[in-house]
């Protein structure tokens, strides 16, 4: 047939019995418009739900998530560099708020002199690193400005292997981000608010309730949303810094008393090189989220790869300015970290300088707090959209390619909040416990991307001005960020990076048989449409499996005879009275459908029916043997067990049976 | 049509693709037997497996469960006197076991002198009681040779009301009377193996686990397994009784050591009314287990009310004797229940005559611990016949009626093992935690099934001889167990017996629900068979949703037009390359069936879609649509996550929609 399915209709609701066929010259109506022939678009009113219940819950939704946005209008929910620093530099800039006290936690057990002797030249070192890596990127973002995230920089110019090393390293080091700063940020929050450190477990999930909405609101909202604190943070912050340096340079420093936990005592070890390289990895942290912004570039409003080196750059100068900052004025006091994580480094410098439960205090650490949650925000911008290239790529389930209502990345974001919810319930949400893992990851990405940039200006020598010196950049950073990869691995290899340099390999494997199965897959069911004729099949063989005579039974008999003239309906039973009830009810119906009783002895059902299909099939193993089920639909959820059991398990058997095409016809009451 | 749908043909195996029709005279060979035109019996081949791994199940269960028996063979389960008192009386003879213990730990409170007292003369009470009910059983027997379970008979005379009320207290009676006596089993085993204490909770969800299977192979086969311990149990407490009472009669007593935690002290209080009405509270556990005999007649030999009659005869006398031995011998010795339940009373006596760890010690020991375990097989002889009847008048699912290859009704077995060893747990294996919520239930069920056999007698008046003092023996039954069932209530319901009385209304409001829906249903979907001609009906309007040209989408188009010449294949995307490849392929494609593209601004895939049937539908209501969906089916089930995800959503959306069939095309691989 080669009808034209797109006659032109207009439906009408409550129409009379006898309009059925209402033409107009209108197309669809309200629900469609009409682009071409055999080509509708879809209004946003087929996404209106009708049932009472399912408006409700569409409106509520539309006041949690907002409003659909339509693809098309994507535009509109790219981000300027204001509103891109927040989004994306949030996780970079957050680590200042607890860099220095990873680096001090280290050095303390070498005792207070350690400390004061080590802190401020391993930050240095670290904005070093930074400010390599910050470089580096810049060139990152011009060669790949349609986003070159660490995965697609190192597949392109390494290989499917690296590009994939890269990929598990980021997605878990992602999931960590968010862990990590939530923890942190609940601890900042429990500085000041001692009443939260028994639930901050859950405290924290809740924060990442809160991401998963906000982010699910899609990319120019969460900036909106987010954009507030991340600028508090910075007033906060520079001015405690320009309060502190002013009292250093006029010698007005108030004394410091050392949280009460800590004894002054003999230091539990010496100052050796490996300390000093551990205290150098836990500092390190302070380079993550330095990824997201060449991952996110597409995110930004046009000229995109000038908003997001620039980003990148205000980026860098913040950080390096607010770490460099605390260190000094740590070293200054003499702080000492919290032996019992109930108080941070920030904290203990604020107090000291303002006085506890001052204003100024409070504004510190809540403006901290949010800093450090938000950070976990440029996670859930990173995860997802790397996701959705890996699914587009088929290395993870078609579904992380999916967008929401709001343009957002609804699978993976409900992945990414999921999984790190779990590993702060399972870390007991300390971040001392966490940090071990992250990191690792993360400069392993750098450094594979770095390396990748070195082939690809190899690759353009003969195209690009100029090649060596930027490949010489590129690989300053590789190496750089390679070293600092081997020291973090090694130095924090036994506290756990362990757990994640076994972790990633897991994820290529996973990923690449994901890759592997979906390849097969393809090629398998794959056809040349043009030489693909429609085989001509005669009407199916039709079985029905009754248990008696009902509205539901005579429902599928029609349907079946109307699909084909071969149909027969079956009986098993074991029970002799209600064979002949069955048998004498047949008679009476008289309809035009024989039937078939099977007696079970031994009060199988399943077996005697596949036997007869198989019986059947092998009569003709070229047409498929099509099933039809009676199958009741009660009024309530809740009544389904009572029914359709056998079914079920009819349906689970005939699906993996090859060449069987099964078809329920449900029957609704009333 | 009206075609002979029993063409004679032998299905060959590996024939040539000419043999396709093989007729000959043998119908069906090895699968089916043909009894009549149109009625088959399948033979025990059709219930073999076919692959390697479904033939290894199939040893395994044999090996566990036994060869299958068929529904005609019925007979060959049915037992003999002697089985049937392993069988129905094991559970309460096995209360002899502990009757006396349960009396005295109420007393024990109100010192060694009111253990003294009261422990004979309250087991003499509960013995008349058992007397009573035993001889009005017998009547009930005689009266309901097919089984007059206590819902039977209530249901009968008194109303449906009252049935339910006895079932529903039976059937949690049942899942305690499981509960209690394995815990009691593990208990004596704790006795003399010390070392089973701590695990004794998963000593007992064994026991389970074996009675479990031991039912599935039926009931013959488990009085065949658990018949000899009973009767080992009779010759250990004979022989025990024997000697102390010889040693009591000729004064050669040896000295009782009482357990060390007691505390020969003041009493906690004294001995009043209450407390002799809880201690006869307590020791009515003995009448457990009455029920199952006429609850089960139809399980005798022919002639079935005989032997019945005879089982609960025996076991009524050899109940009284062992309980009345040894409530006779712990008053002689003095004995006093371990206030930390790790020695029973008659371990104790047992100890005192024989020596600790001595062969006979043991050998009493072990022979209590396997009938008490035993006692629970009572249970599973009762429960899922009970629930079988249930399900039989639409009190309950149907799958309780479901027999297994033994006979045994396997899903009444499993829910009442899985139900108790829940149970077992929830109160870690402790008897006298149990205890309180067993015998309200029983009592309450004795009470009804005696009460409906006065009626019965009354409503037979005109046709029985000596219907007078059949209904007052009767109603003397209902008299006693009726006083003892408020007795038992108030006594134990601060216990817990108020657990049980809660449950028993919401079981019964439960079934009744249950009954209600399926009638409800039953009435709804009935047709007169002889008025029902089945409505003629066009070929259905078919959509089909492909997303790609692919193998599982042509094999699904294939199997689309051979039930109807109205196909549309419908491709819903948002995505512009999508749209213009598609567009592209289906028109290299140039096969028989049109395309409508259905864009989708806000990406949705169901709205859409489900929009564009709604329009469809209102076209001709009366015929439904059919959406045949491809589905590719993966080699292996844990690769299933990676596909259909769309097709599931779709299914899932489509099932509860009006007058829609949905119909699968699996395309498997390879």
């Amino acid at each position: 047939m080669q009808s034209d399915d797109l006659r032109e209709y207009r439906p009408v609701r409550g129409g009379r019995p006898g309009d059925r066929y209402v033409k107009v010259v209108e197309p669809y109506a309200a629900e469609f418009r009409r682009r071409a022939p055999g080509h509708l678009i879809a209004s946003e009113r087929v996404l209106e739900p009708e049932s009472g219940l399912g408006r409700l819950a569409d409106v509520l939704r539309k006041l949690v998530i907002g409003r659909r946005i339509a693809t098309d209008n994507e535009a509109q929910e790219r981000l300027g560099p204001v509103k891109g620093l927040a989004i994306f530099a949030s996780d970079n800039i957050s680590s200042s708020a607890y860099a220095t006290e990873e680096i001090m936690r280290v050095v303390v057990v070498a005792g207070a002199g350690a400390l004061a002797a080590t802190t401020l030249p391993l930050t240095f070192a670290i904005v070093a690193v930074l400010l390599i890596v910050v470089t580096s990127y810049q060139q990152t973002i011009r060669a790949y400005p349609s986003g070159g995230g660490s995965y697609v920089v190192a597949s392109d110019n390494l290989g499917r292997f690296p590009g994939l090393m890269a990929a598990g390293a980021l997605l878990t080091d992602y999931v960590l981000t968010v862990a990590v700063s939530v923890a942190a940020g609940v601890a900042a929050l429990t500085s000041i608010f001692p009443v939260l450190y028994e639930p901050r477990v859950w405290v924290g999930v809740g924060f990442i309730a809160l991401l998963w909405v906000g982010n699910l609101r899609g990319l120019q909202e969460s900036a909106n949303i987010f954009a507030v604190p991340t600028y508090i943070y910075f007033v906060a912050i520079f001015s405690l810094l320009a309060y502190g340096t002013w009292l250093v340079v006029t010698g007005g420093l108030p004394p410091y008393s050392a949280p009460p936990e800590w004894a002054d005592a003999v230091p539990l070890e010496g100052l050796g090189l490996l300390l000093v390289l551990r205290a150098f990895a836990a500092g390190s942290v302070a380079l993550t989220g330095t990824e997201a912004v060449s991952n996110g570039v597409q995110a930004f409003r046009p000229p995109e790869a000038r908003n997001a080196g620039l980003v990148l750059i205000l980026m860098g100068g913040l950080f390096a300015s607010i770490f460099i900052g605390i260190s000094f004025l740590a070293s200054q006091l003499g702080v000492i970290p919290d032996p019992s994580e109930q108080e941070t480094v920030i904290s203990q410098i604020a107090r000291t300088l303002f006085g506890a439960h001052t204003p100024f205090h409070y504004l510190i650490q809540l403006s901290t707090a949010f800093l450090l949650v938000l950070a976990a925000n440029t996670a859930f911008a990173g995860f997802p959209r790397l996701a959705s290239i890996l699914g587009k790529d088929r290395f993870l389930p078609r579904q992380f390619q999916y967008r929401g209502d709001r343009l957002a990345y609804s699978f993976g974001i409900m992945v990414l909040a999921v999984v790190a919810a779990g590993l702060l319930i399972g870390f007991e949400g300390s971040v001392t416990n966490l940090i071990p893992l992250y990191t690792v990851g993360v400069f392993i990405a750098f450094t594979l991307s770095q390396s990748g940039m070195v082939v690809h200006w190899w690759r353009l020598r003969d195209e690009v001005r100029g090649w060596r010196w930027r490949a010489g950049l590129n690989g300053l950073g590789a190496l750089a960020t390679g070293v600092v990869a081997i020291i973090v691995g090694v130095a924090k290899f036994a506290l756990g990076a362990w757990i994640i340099l076994l972790l990633i390999p897991l994820l290529i494997g996973l990923m690449w048989s994901i890759g592997r199965h979906y390849r097969s897959v393809e090629a398998a069911l794959a056809v040349d449409p043009a030489s693909s004729a429609l085989p001509r099949r005669v009407a199916p063989r039709v079985l029905v499996p009754i248990s008696r005579i009902d509205r539901a039974t005579l429902s599928a008999l029609a349907f079946a005879t109307s699909i084909s003239a071969d149909v027969t309906a079956i009986h098993v039973s074991n029970d002799a009275e209600d064979l002949a009830q069955i048998r004498q009810e047949w008679e009476r119906w008289g309809g035009p459908v024989s039937l078939v009783i099977l007696e079970s002895p031994y009060r199988a059902l399943m077996g005697p029916l596949m036997a007869y299909i198989d019986a059947t099939d092998r009569e003709d193993p070229a047409q498929p043997t099509t099933i039809v089920l009676p199958e009741f639909v009660p009024s309530h959820f809740w009544e389904y067990p009572l029914h359709n059991q056998t079914a079920l398990r009819l349906k689970l058997r005939l699906f993996f049976r090859r060449n069987t095409v099964v078809v329920d016809v449900p029957y609704h009451l009333g």
